[in-house]
Protein backbone atom coordinates (compact mmCIF):
# COMPACT_ATOMS: atom_id res chain seq x y z
CA UNK A 1 0.00 0.00 0.00
CA UNK A 2 3.31 2.45 0.81
CA UNK A 3 4.60 3.95 -1.83
CA UNK A 4 7.32 6.50 -1.60
CA UNK A 5 8.90 9.09 -4.16
CA UNK A 6 12.35 10.23 -3.80
CA UNK A 7 13.99 13.62 -3.77
CA UNK A 8 15.76 12.24 -7.04
CA UNK A 9 12.20 11.10 -8.69
CA UNK A 10 11.15 14.50 -7.43
CA UNK A 11 13.69 16.14 -9.09
CA UNK A 12 13.26 14.05 -12.30
CA UNK A 13 9.78 14.31 -12.71
CA UNK A 14 8.52 17.23 -15.66
CA UNK A 15 8.60 20.62 -14.46
CA UNK A 16 4.59 21.18 -14.40
CA UNK A 17 3.69 17.71 -13.04
CA UNK A 18 6.66 18.58 -10.25
CA UNK A 19 5.21 21.81 -9.47
CA UNK A 20 1.20 20.56 -9.30
CA UNK A 21 2.75 17.46 -7.06
CA UNK A 22 4.60 20.08 -4.31
CA UNK A 23 1.68 22.58 -4.83
CA UNK A 24 -0.64 19.84 -3.38
CA UNK A 25 1.32 18.20 -0.84
CA UNK A 26 0.73 20.53 1.61
CA UNK A 27 -2.76 20.27 2.05
CA UNK A 28 -5.73 22.44 1.72
CA UNK A 29 -5.17 26.38 1.33
CA UNK A 30 -7.07 29.39 1.31
CA UNK A 31 -9.49 30.98 -1.56
CA UNK A 32 -8.21 34.66 -0.88
CA UNK A 33 -8.31 37.90 -2.79
CA UNK A 34 -5.56 40.13 -2.30
CA UNK A 35 -7.09 43.78 -2.95
CA UNK A 36 -4.39 46.83 -3.86
CA UNK A 37 -4.44 50.51 -5.51
CA UNK A 38 -2.11 52.07 -7.45
CA UNK A 39 -2.15 55.44 -9.51
CA UNK A 40 -2.71 53.55 -12.50
CA UNK A 41 -6.08 51.75 -10.76
CA UNK A 42 -7.33 48.73 -8.49
CA UNK A 43 -5.49 44.93 -8.66
CA UNK A 44 -6.85 42.24 -7.87
CA UNK A 45 -4.98 38.56 -7.18
CA UNK A 46 -5.86 35.43 -5.90
CA UNK A 47 -3.94 34.09 -3.46
CA UNK A 48 -3.46 30.56 -1.65
CA UNK A 49 -0.68 31.14 1.08
CA UNK A 50 -2.09 33.77 3.36
CA UNK A 51 -1.38 32.61 6.91
CA UNK A 52 -1.94 33.52 10.77
CA UNK A 53 1.23 34.39 12.46
CA UNK A 54 0.07 35.74 15.47
CA UNK A 55 -2.94 36.89 17.22
CA UNK A 56 -1.35 39.62 19.59
CA UNK A 57 -0.69 41.79 17.64
CA UNK A 58 -2.68 40.39 14.81
CA UNK A 59 -0.30 39.68 11.90
CA UNK A 60 -1.02 37.73 8.87
CA UNK A 61 1.97 36.85 6.47
CA UNK A 62 1.96 35.91 2.65
CA UNK A 63 4.11 34.53 0.12
CA UNK A 64 4.94 36.39 -3.25
CA UNK A 65 6.85 34.40 -5.98
CA UNK A 66 10.62 36.37 -7.00
CA UNK A 67 9.50 40.26 -8.50
CA UNK A 68 12.22 39.27 -11.16
CA UNK A 69 10.10 36.44 -12.53
CA UNK A 70 7.40 38.51 -14.05
CA UNK A 71 5.78 41.10 -12.60
CA UNK A 72 4.00 41.31 -9.35
CA UNK A 73 1.25 44.23 -9.36
CA UNK A 74 0.23 43.42 -6.16
CA UNK A 75 3.24 42.99 -4.06
CA UNK A 76 4.80 46.23 -6.11
CA UNK A 77 1.13 48.17 -4.91
CA UNK A 78 1.36 46.82 -1.39
CA UNK A 79 5.12 48.31 -1.10
CA UNK A 80 4.71 51.31 -2.49
CA UNK A 81 0.80 52.54 -0.50
CA UNK A 82 1.60 50.61 2.51
CA UNK A 83 -1.75 48.70 2.40
CA UNK A 84 -3.94 45.91 0.77
CA UNK A 85 -6.90 44.12 1.41
CA UNK A 86 -7.93 40.17 2.15
CA UNK A 87 -10.84 39.12 1.15
CA UNK A 88 -12.37 35.47 1.05
CA UNK A 89 -13.27 34.03 -2.17
CA UNK A 90 -17.04 32.78 -2.02
CA UNK A 91 -16.99 28.87 -3.02
CA UNK A 92 -19.66 30.03 -6.02
CA UNK A 93 -16.77 32.61 -7.40
CA UNK A 94 -14.61 30.11 -7.72
CA UNK A 95 -14.46 30.93 -11.47
CA UNK A 96 -14.17 34.34 -10.97
CA UNK A 97 -11.56 34.27 -9.04
CA UNK A 98 -9.16 31.77 -10.48
CA UNK A 99 -9.33 34.15 -13.68
CA UNK A 100 -7.62 36.86 -11.43
CA UNK A 101 -4.65 34.91 -11.79
CA UNK A 102 -4.52 35.43 -15.44
CA UNK A 103 -1.76 37.90 -17.00
CA UNK A 104 -3.64 41.31 -17.28
CA UNK A 105 -1.84 44.18 -18.35
CA UNK A 106 -1.19 46.79 -15.62
CA UNK A 107 -3.61 49.29 -17.21
CA UNK A 108 -6.68 46.27 -16.46
CA UNK A 109 -8.22 45.78 -13.15
CA UNK A 110 -9.22 42.61 -12.47
CA UNK A 111 -11.91 43.61 -10.79
CA UNK A 112 -13.61 44.56 -13.51
CA UNK A 113 -12.22 42.22 -15.87
CA UNK A 114 -13.50 38.99 -13.43
CA UNK A 115 -16.41 41.02 -12.58
CA UNK A 116 -16.14 41.74 -8.57
CA UNK A 117 -17.01 45.41 -7.49
CA UNK A 118 -14.59 47.52 -5.47
CA UNK A 119 -15.94 48.98 -2.06
CA UNK A 120 -13.94 51.11 -0.26
CA UNK A 121 -14.53 51.59 3.70
CA UNK A 122 -14.42 55.22 4.93
CA UNK A 123 -11.05 54.74 6.69
CA UNK A 124 -8.89 52.38 4.37
CA UNK A 125 -7.34 53.36 1.22
CA UNK A 126 -7.37 50.03 -0.39
CA UNK A 127 -10.68 48.37 -1.99
CA UNK A 128 -12.12 45.36 -0.23
CA UNK A 129 -13.78 42.88 -2.68
CA UNK A 130 -17.80 43.85 -2.13
CA UNK A 131 -18.77 40.01 -2.93
CA UNK A 132 -16.72 38.99 0.01
CA UNK A 133 -18.50 38.13 3.14
CA UNK A 134 -15.32 38.13 5.11
CA UNK A 135 -12.51 40.85 4.37
CA UNK A 136 -9.43 42.14 6.56
CA UNK A 137 -7.78 45.83 5.92
CA UNK A 138 -3.86 45.31 6.22
CA UNK A 139 -1.25 47.73 6.82
CA UNK A 140 2.26 46.32 5.37
CA UNK A 141 4.88 45.62 7.80
CA UNK A 142 8.15 44.16 6.16
CA UNK A 143 9.15 41.67 3.68
CA UNK A 144 11.35 39.17 4.72
CA UNK A 145 13.17 37.76 2.37
CA UNK A 146 13.64 33.85 1.89
CA UNK A 147 17.05 33.30 0.71
CA UNK A 148 16.67 29.24 -0.52
CA UNK A 149 14.79 30.37 -3.24
CA UNK A 150 14.65 34.36 -3.64
CA UNK A 151 10.41 34.41 -2.47
CA UNK A 152 9.02 37.15 -0.34
CA UNK A 153 7.10 36.60 3.04
CA UNK A 154 4.93 39.60 3.26
CA UNK A 155 3.89 40.35 6.76
CA UNK A 156 1.18 42.55 7.85
CA UNK A 157 -1.00 43.85 10.88
CA UNK A 158 -4.80 43.83 10.88
CA UNK A 159 -6.58 47.09 10.52
CA UNK A 160 -9.88 46.68 10.31
CA UNK A 161 -11.83 43.69 9.55
CA UNK A 162 -15.31 44.03 7.41
CA UNK A 163 -18.11 41.35 7.69
CA UNK A 164 -20.49 41.28 5.21
CA UNK A 165 -23.27 39.27 6.29
CA UNK A 166 -20.39 37.05 8.38
CA UNK A 167 -21.67 36.91 11.60
CA UNK A 168 -19.37 35.95 14.57
CA UNK A 169 -19.82 33.15 16.76
CA UNK A 170 -20.21 33.45 20.53
CA UNK A 171 -16.79 32.80 20.95
CA UNK A 172 -15.51 35.05 18.22
CA UNK A 173 -14.67 32.13 15.93
CA UNK A 174 -16.14 32.37 12.41
CA UNK A 175 -18.10 29.06 10.46
CA UNK A 176 -16.15 28.95 7.14
CA UNK A 177 -19.08 26.78 5.78
CA UNK A 178 -21.89 29.23 6.71
CA UNK A 179 -19.92 32.36 5.33
CA UNK A 180 -18.61 29.65 2.04
CA UNK A 181 -15.57 30.34 2.63
CA UNK A 182 -13.38 28.20 -0.31
CA UNK A 183 -10.34 25.58 0.38
CA UNK A 184 -7.51 25.66 -2.68
CA UNK A 185 -5.54 22.74 -3.38
CA UNK A 186 -2.34 23.08 -5.93
CA UNK A 187 -2.82 25.76 -8.83
CA UNK A 188 -6.34 25.16 -9.65
CA UNK A 189 -8.27 22.89 -7.82
CA UNK A 190 -11.51 24.55 -5.71
CA UNK A 191 -13.27 23.26 -2.35
CA UNK A 192 -16.64 23.55 -0.88
CA UNK A 193 -15.87 23.20 3.38
CA UNK A 194 -18.56 21.34 5.50
CA UNK A 195 -18.13 21.46 9.18
CA UNK A 196 -17.64 18.19 10.78
CA UNK A 197 -16.72 19.10 14.60
CA UNK A 198 -15.68 22.22 17.02
CA UNK A 199 -13.58 20.41 19.80
CA UNK A 200 -13.05 21.72 23.49
CA UNK A 201 -9.57 23.02 24.12
CA UNK A 202 -7.84 19.79 24.80
CA UNK A 203 -6.68 18.89 28.08
CA UNK A 204 -5.31 15.49 28.74
CA UNK A 205 -7.41 14.23 31.16
CA UNK A 206 -9.87 14.62 28.73
CA UNK A 207 -8.51 11.96 26.29
CA UNK B 1 -25.09 44.57 5.88
CA UNK B 2 -21.71 45.98 6.20
CA UNK B 3 -20.23 46.07 9.91
CA UNK B 4 -16.56 46.80 10.40
CA UNK B 5 -14.73 45.97 13.36
CA UNK B 6 -11.55 48.51 13.94
CA UNK B 7 -7.80 48.12 15.35
CA UNK B 8 -9.30 49.44 18.87
CA UNK B 9 -12.36 47.33 18.86
CA UNK B 10 -9.81 44.00 18.18
CA UNK B 11 -7.49 44.95 20.98
CA UNK B 12 -9.86 46.01 23.70
CA UNK B 13 -12.00 42.35 23.02
CA UNK B 14 -11.50 39.75 25.66
CA UNK B 15 -8.30 37.50 25.26
CA UNK B 16 -9.60 34.06 23.89
CA UNK B 17 -12.52 36.17 21.66
CA UNK B 18 -9.75 37.76 19.81
CA UNK B 19 -7.43 34.78 19.73
CA UNK B 20 -10.24 32.88 18.19
CA UNK B 21 -11.44 36.32 15.98
CA UNK B 22 -7.90 36.43 14.40
CA UNK B 23 -7.27 32.57 14.26
CA UNK B 24 -10.12 32.25 11.60
CA UNK B 25 -10.46 35.43 9.69
CA UNK B 26 -7.49 34.02 7.24
CA UNK B 27 -9.92 31.16 5.84
CA UNK B 28 -9.30 27.54 5.80
CA UNK B 29 -6.10 25.78 7.12
CA UNK B 30 -4.40 22.36 6.30
CA UNK B 31 -4.88 19.91 9.50
CA UNK B 32 -1.50 18.78 9.47
CA UNK B 33 0.51 15.56 12.26
CA UNK B 34 3.76 16.97 12.77
CA UNK B 35 6.09 13.84 13.41
CA UNK B 36 9.17 14.37 15.29
CA UNK B 37 11.49 11.95 17.26
CA UNK B 38 14.42 12.73 20.14
CA UNK B 39 16.01 10.36 22.43
CA UNK B 40 12.62 10.70 24.56
CA UNK B 41 11.07 8.66 21.85
CA UNK B 42 8.33 10.21 19.74
CA UNK B 43 6.34 13.10 19.29
CA UNK B 44 3.21 14.27 16.94
CA UNK B 45 1.42 17.50 17.59
CA UNK B 46 -0.95 19.03 14.96
CA UNK B 47 -0.27 22.21 13.08
CA UNK B 48 -2.65 24.60 10.77
CA UNK B 49 0.20 26.88 9.86
CA UNK B 50 2.03 24.75 7.14
CA UNK B 51 2.31 26.41 4.04
CA UNK B 52 3.86 26.39 0.28
CA UNK B 53 7.17 28.21 -0.32
CA UNK B 54 8.18 27.10 -3.63
CA UNK B 55 8.41 23.90 -5.97
CA UNK B 56 11.78 24.24 -7.02
CA UNK B 57 13.56 23.09 -4.79
CA UNK B 58 10.82 21.93 -2.78
CA UNK B 59 10.10 24.06 0.45
CA UNK B 60 7.59 24.14 2.83
CA UNK B 61 7.06 26.52 5.87
CA UNK B 62 5.68 26.60 8.87
CA UNK B 63 5.15 28.70 12.07
CA UNK B 64 6.29 27.75 15.39
CA UNK B 65 4.90 29.66 18.87
CA UNK B 66 7.60 31.80 20.61
CA UNK B 67 9.51 28.74 22.32
CA UNK B 68 10.11 31.07 25.52
CA UNK B 69 5.68 30.35 26.42
CA UNK B 70 5.82 26.58 27.27
CA UNK B 71 7.73 23.97 25.60
CA UNK B 72 7.80 23.74 22.30
CA UNK B 73 8.55 19.43 22.21
CA UNK B 74 8.30 19.63 17.93
CA UNK B 75 10.76 22.65 17.35
CA UNK B 76 13.42 21.71 20.07
CA UNK B 77 13.33 17.79 17.74
CA UNK B 78 13.42 19.25 14.65
CA UNK B 79 16.59 21.49 15.91
CA UNK B 80 18.22 18.72 17.30
CA UNK B 81 17.86 15.83 14.81
CA UNK B 82 17.44 17.96 11.64
CA UNK B 83 14.03 16.06 10.32
CA UNK B 84 10.86 15.91 10.60
CA UNK B 85 7.17 14.37 8.81
CA UNK B 86 4.33 16.28 7.90
CA UNK B 87 1.11 14.23 7.60
CA UNK B 88 -2.62 14.98 6.48
CA UNK B 89 -5.38 14.51 9.38
CA UNK B 90 -7.70 11.97 8.06
CA UNK B 91 -11.00 13.88 8.57
CA UNK B 92 -12.28 11.02 10.14
CA UNK B 93 -9.25 11.59 12.58
CA UNK B 94 -10.54 15.09 13.44
CA UNK B 95 -10.80 14.05 17.29
CA UNK B 96 -7.68 12.16 17.82
CA UNK B 97 -5.83 14.67 16.24
CA UNK B 98 -7.27 17.52 18.17
CA UNK B 99 -5.81 16.04 21.44
CA UNK B 100 -2.89 15.65 20.04
CA UNK B 101 -2.54 19.81 20.87
CA UNK B 102 -2.76 18.33 24.65
CA UNK B 103 0.04 19.34 26.92
CA UNK B 104 1.72 15.79 27.64
CA UNK B 105 4.64 15.59 29.59
CA UNK B 106 7.69 15.15 27.25
CA UNK B 107 7.43 11.07 28.29
CA UNK B 108 4.82 10.68 26.52
CA UNK B 109 4.19 10.19 22.92
CA UNK B 110 1.23 11.79 21.48
CA UNK B 111 1.22 8.94 18.87
CA UNK B 112 0.40 6.21 21.99
CA UNK B 113 -1.70 8.27 23.60
CA UNK B 114 -3.86 9.91 20.66
CA UNK B 115 -4.44 6.42 18.76
CA UNK B 116 -1.70 6.67 16.14
CA UNK B 117 0.85 4.37 14.56
CA UNK B 118 4.35 5.18 14.06
CA UNK B 119 5.73 4.25 10.63
CA UNK B 120 9.33 4.19 9.29
CA UNK B 121 10.55 4.51 6.02
CA UNK B 122 13.82 2.56 5.17
CA UNK B 123 15.63 5.89 4.58
CA UNK B 124 14.10 8.28 6.96
CA UNK B 125 14.74 8.95 10.90
CA UNK B 126 11.32 10.69 11.73
CA UNK B 127 8.22 8.88 12.25
CA UNK B 128 5.39 9.00 9.61
CA UNK B 129 1.77 8.52 10.36
CA UNK B 130 0.57 5.39 9.05
CA UNK B 131 -2.47 6.08 9.18
CA UNK B 132 -1.98 9.26 7.23
CA UNK B 133 -2.75 8.78 3.16
CA UNK B 134 -0.37 11.61 2.29
CA UNK B 135 2.71 12.33 4.41
CA UNK B 136 6.22 14.45 3.69
CA UNK B 137 9.35 13.47 5.11
CA UNK B 138 11.10 17.13 5.61
CA UNK B 139 14.58 17.82 6.12
CA UNK B 140 15.10 21.03 8.46
CA UNK B 141 16.83 23.92 7.12
CA UNK B 142 16.25 27.01 9.48
CA UNK B 143 14.33 29.05 11.66
CA UNK B 144 13.95 32.43 10.19
CA UNK B 145 12.93 34.73 13.48
CA UNK B 146 9.83 37.20 13.18
CA UNK B 147 11.01 40.05 15.01
CA UNK B 148 7.21 41.72 15.71
CA UNK B 149 6.22 38.60 18.26
CA UNK B 150 9.07 36.52 18.66
CA UNK B 151 7.52 33.71 16.32
CA UNK B 152 9.53 31.58 13.87
CA UNK B 153 9.07 30.34 10.29
CA UNK B 154 10.94 26.74 10.13
CA UNK B 155 11.48 26.24 6.97
CA UNK B 156 11.96 22.53 5.34
CA UNK B 157 12.92 20.95 2.76
CA UNK B 158 11.15 17.85 0.88
CA UNK B 159 13.16 14.86 1.26
CA UNK B 160 10.45 12.05 0.46
CA UNK B 161 6.87 11.84 -0.47
CA UNK B 162 4.71 8.54 1.18
CA UNK B 163 1.86 7.72 -0.42
CA UNK B 164 -0.61 5.25 1.66
CA UNK B 165 -3.72 5.00 -0.54
CA UNK B 166 -3.43 8.13 -2.43
CA UNK B 167 -3.16 8.59 -5.99
CA UNK B 168 -1.79 11.24 -7.82
CA UNK B 169 -3.58 12.74 -10.54
CA UNK B 170 -2.41 12.48 -14.59
CA UNK B 171 -1.27 16.07 -13.76
CA UNK B 172 0.76 15.42 -10.54
CA UNK B 173 -1.85 16.83 -8.50
CA UNK B 174 -4.02 15.45 -5.48
CA UNK B 175 -7.98 15.32 -4.87
CA UNK B 176 -7.77 16.11 -1.26
CA UNK B 177 -11.57 15.24 -1.02
CA UNK B 178 -10.65 11.23 -2.15
CA UNK B 179 -8.01 11.10 0.50
CA UNK B 180 -9.89 12.66 3.39
CA UNK B 181 -7.59 14.85 3.89
CA UNK B 182 -8.61 17.97 6.71
CA UNK B 183 -9.22 21.29 7.05
CA UNK B 184 -8.90 23.49 10.59
CA UNK B 185 -10.49 27.32 10.97
CA UNK B 186 -9.17 28.64 13.84
CA UNK B 187 -7.97 26.76 16.91
CA UNK B 188 -10.72 24.13 17.10
CA UNK B 189 -13.18 23.57 13.99
CA UNK B 190 -12.42 20.53 11.60
CA UNK B 191 -14.08 20.38 8.18
CA UNK B 192 -14.60 18.07 6.01
CA UNK B 193 -13.47 19.10 1.63
CA UNK B 194 -16.18 18.73 -1.12
CA UNK B 195 -14.23 19.16 -4.68
CA UNK B 196 -16.05 21.90 -6.94
CA UNK B 197 -13.98 22.47 -10.06
CA UNK B 198 -10.65 22.22 -11.72
CA UNK B 199 -9.84 25.10 -13.90
CA UNK B 200 -7.38 25.38 -16.76
CA UNK B 201 -4.66 27.55 -16.37
CA UNK B 202 -6.16 30.87 -16.55
CA UNK B 203 -5.20 33.07 -19.60
CA UNK B 204 -6.60 36.67 -20.37
CA UNK B 205 -8.25 35.54 -23.56
CA UNK B 206 -10.42 32.95 -22.11
CA UNK B 207 -12.14 34.90 -19.86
Amino acid sequence: MNRFISKSEIEEFEKIFRINLINSITGIKPANLIGTRSTQGSNLAIFSSVVHMGSNPPLIGMISRPSGEVERHTFTNIEKTGYYTINHLKVDDHRSGHYTSAKFSNQISEFDACGFTEYYSASFFAPYVAESSLSIGMRYLEAIPIKQNGTLLILGEVEEIRLNGAELEPDGSLNLESITSTGISGLDTYYRLQKVAKHPFARVKDM
